[in-house]
């Protein structure tokens, strides 16, 4: 994990997900660990998105609402600490609403379409025209949730960095037009975490591929996972030598193995021949139930008191909604519309 | 003006103008007449549109924000009671962004594309490609307003037809979503008074063109801009017979001179020759003058009090917000977002 280079001064840190589905080892790797840390050091609020989880679920909205709690779980299983980081629920913030609307007004809907990020998940959802309005224009709205919290540095994968730019962009308009600095450009904290490989070595990982392993899996589920993983398809005898690179269970073991020397030995030996598939993945299976069972079974007993769940999400949501309506405040009054 | 068919039940309407300039003749007959007459059969609300007003505003905002009490002022001085009509304004109810936002997962940008309105006012503000987001989507702004109220009877010209058909279809998806009619589906008032033209005869009107008489136009400037009205051409000589059909003079007489029968006998005179332009420009200076001079004064006296002028948009403000926000707890409701 890359630390920002200014450590006397805390950075405000904004990330979330969209509550689209339960978190899978990918977000661990990718996020959740690096969260865990970052809590300590800076200013860190995580956003539950299910506005943007809508963008392109309006027709079945259960998907989002049903998993908002199961992402808070998720979050506190893995050890994100709601005294140190607020959690708050996207829906809940009309502000992050009210600055989509002022600042829509500052982008070309030319801009929006030129943004590479947009432009591929349009593609692979297939939306050509019949794009909805909501989906082209969130970066728009991840300006707002970014800027209403004023927030300085974004944990994010590198094919988020163009959503950045529209944002800084955003901000230097704002900032321009109200002829004052009213809000922080943010830089981009990359994860040196490698986007983790699904299961199946194909696709993005998602629930509904069948392809993440989830931080709720059961023991059943997690062998089973490993057990289809995707490995050297020329490997077909134990004495073969085979190929490491693209080989799932290897990627997952660099990833989630806490001894890297182990880690090294199993992949010569398995380059030289003489180690099976079989082996690879007992070892990989041990390693993933070891670090799951503990997060299953806090996520268990975390979803068991919904209530408790609700009251978290509710304090961090009402502390963000004071925040976030303070920058309200200040691009109301660059448009002049505070006279009430 | 048509009233509505069933005037047993009285309908839910909402009306209003972008905050861009104080108002003129044109909205006098074409909505503001027709406003003091409503307010006492249906429940009114009149919305001050400042956003809407910085969708092609952003970069000069002190037009929008300049203008606020203007508008007020000049509802109040043409009779509309604050006692009967809410007046309110749109910055001040997050509720209308909040429902944009939802509503933006449920309309296609090629579906936005389609508006005629919007494609001509596109054009007519020479966008291109880089018309502001905000702009594109102010049709799901407009339904997101109309649904806020519950509106069920909309006064436009029909120009803006689109725009309701925009909401309808809105309203249908939201109301097939959920299952039940949460949204009322709306109907237009097509105002009888023909849109009002300009003075020059050739753009619409607007203050920046100078061809437009407000309500609170001087003396002076109601002389000057009836002097310099559009005529006959051809009427080069008192005795020539002259055109009525698009003679600014006679539209005008048409749409302000109590009496009409006088009007028709002034048109047969100068349709046969011997009526000079300075004899009619002369009658309809005497009725113009009439008409705005208490305007004018009740204007002024308006605008010397602010404080009352804020505090009557306060109270409508309030009102609404809690009308507003009863309607997004439904729509939130649908999407399963009410949980904390």
């Amino acid at each position: 994990m890359k630390t920002p280079q200014n450590t006397n001064k805390p950075e405000i840190i904004l990330t979330g997900d969209r509550a689209t589905g339960p978190l899978h080892l990918g977000h661990y790797v990718g996020s959740l660990q690096q969260r865990t840390s970052l809590q300590h050091i800076h200013d860190q609020t995580i956003l539950v998105a299910d506005m943007q989880g809508l963008t392109d679920n309006a027709h079945n909205p259960a998907k989002v609402s049903s998993n908002i709690l199961n992402v808070v779980a998720d979050y506190l299983a893995v050890g994100i600490d709601p005294t140190k980081t607020t959690i708050c629920l996207q829906s809940q913030l009309p502000a992050l609403a009210e600055l989509t609307m002022f600042y829509s007004n500052l982008v070309s809907i030319a801009r929006l379409e030129r943004n590479p990020t947009v432009k591929s998940e349009i593609q692979n959802k297939g939306f050509g025209r019949s794009i909805p309005a909501g989906f082209l224009t969130y970066p728009i709205s991840q300006a707002a949730d970014i800027t209403a919290f004023n927030a300085t540095l974004i944990p994010v994968g590198d094919d988020q960095l163009p959503m950045l730019e529209q944002t800084n962009e955003i901000v230097r308009k704002v900032n321009s037009l109200a002829g004052k600095p009213i809000l922080n450009e943010c830089k981009p904290l990359l994860s040196n975490a490698s986007r983790l490989p699904s299961t199946d070595g194909k696709n993005k990982m998602s629930k509904s591929m069948g392809n993440a392993i989830n931080l709720g899996a059961t023991e059943k589920e997690i062998r089973a996972a490993v057990k289809s993983m995707y490995t050297d398809p020329n490997h077909l005898r134990i004495e073969d030598p085979g190929q490491v690179e693209g080989n799932i269970v290897f990627t997952y073991l660099d990833a989630f193995h806490t001894d890297a020397h182990y880690v090294n030995e199993l992949k010569d030996h398995y380059r030289r021949g003489g180690l099976g598939d079989g082996q690879t993945k007992k070892v990989l299976e041990e390693c993933l139930q070891e670090i799951i069972r503990p997060v299953r079974a806090r996520r268990a007993e975390l979803l068991d008191d919904k209530a408790q769940l609700i009251d978290i999400l509710r304090k961090g949501t009402q502390v963000s909604r004071e925040r976030t309506e303070t920058v309200l405040f200040d691009v109301k009054e660059l448009f002049g519309l505070n006279i009430l």
